[in-house]
């Protein structure tokens, strides 16, 4: 009963969309979750803390988004850095299988303030994650925060693109054309 | 015993922050804060939809914002223009008489992740009132974008060193200097 799912967090966010469309978020309940993913309540609560997690695999963007930053060439500079992490992200995460999943659950999302107020802490968390990042290449404090405000500005922009239902390009060159535009109206003018 | 109480807000959310810090968020009720204010619930529920609104004052930060945003000479750039609202707020909100407050109050924000999101959210509302506010003045989407990205680094910069206890300089003053600090770091580098 209780052996390893290494697919759970995913199954269970799949099956968690599913009843939040199906029946709202407030009417789906942590057990009603699990069950459609075929999955107990507690291997539910091995994996998110509560409701409000299941939408949030985890780490797993930080974690990226960190690595991408640590192994940018060394003379790139910070956004760059940020830039070519972003693409890693587009490679290995933002992938094409993911894009329908994406949509759905940024509808999802954007229809429930507890769910925005999460993702809120999380952008905040994962900004964050880029400034340590960042630091880490020794790149000064206050140029590593101007990257990181800026990257999470290109990542909303490449990402309201990516899951945009007319779009088709992928998620790495939708970043960099959203870098691109960002140096040209902002660098210069502000 | 329903009377109109103007100052209901400002009581109930310093009541609430005495409470917090004597008995912890979690096991602070709405009818401890509003009796410790001398008022009641149905009062507190006039004011605050919940406990956990109780230190985000209602739209007044956005508001002067907006206000200082539009109010700018014409001639003033995106970034200009926020930073004079930052000075409006640092006339008006964010003066030397709430300075203790809102340090005691940062420090609860910090110590609970539901105030954190709570926060977070308010913080992308807030920008997304600069990103209208500068709409409003012309100026161009992505660079309303990247001004109110900048202004909101701005902004925490100011903040952080505003209720910094070693600090004794007014907000406005603290924000140019930010500015000033971004503009020579981020706008030529990235």
């Amino acid at each position: 009963m209780a052996r390893w799912q290494p697919d759970a967090p995913r199954r269970l966010a799949a099956s968690a969309l599913d009843l939040f469309e199906e029946n709202g978020y407030e009417n789906t309940t942590v057990i009603e979750i699990a069950e459609r993913a075929g999955l107990t309540k507690s291997t539910f609560f091995r994996h998110f803390p509560d409701k409000r997690e299941v939408l949030f695999g985890g780490g797993t963007v930080a974690g990226l988004l960190t690595e991408g930053i640590a192994s940018a060439p060394p003379a790139a500079g910070p956004l760059d850095a940020v830039a070519d992490a972003l693409d890693a992200l587009g490679r290995t995460f933002f992938t094409a299988d993911r894009r329908a999943f994406s949509r759905r659950r940024q509808a999802v999302l954007n229809a429930h303030t507890e769910l925005r107020e999460r993702e809120a802490l999380k952008r905040i968390d994962l900004t964050a994650s880029m400034i340590e990042a960042l630091d880490r290449r020794g790149v000064p404090s206050l140029s590593a925060r101007v990257a990181a405000q800026l990257g999470t500005l290109v990542w909303e922009l490449a990402f309201d693109r990516w899951i945009d239902i007319d779009n088709s390009e992928d998620f790495g060159p939708l970043a960099r054309q959203a870098l691109a535009e960002v140096r040209a109206t902002g660098a210069a003018r502000q």
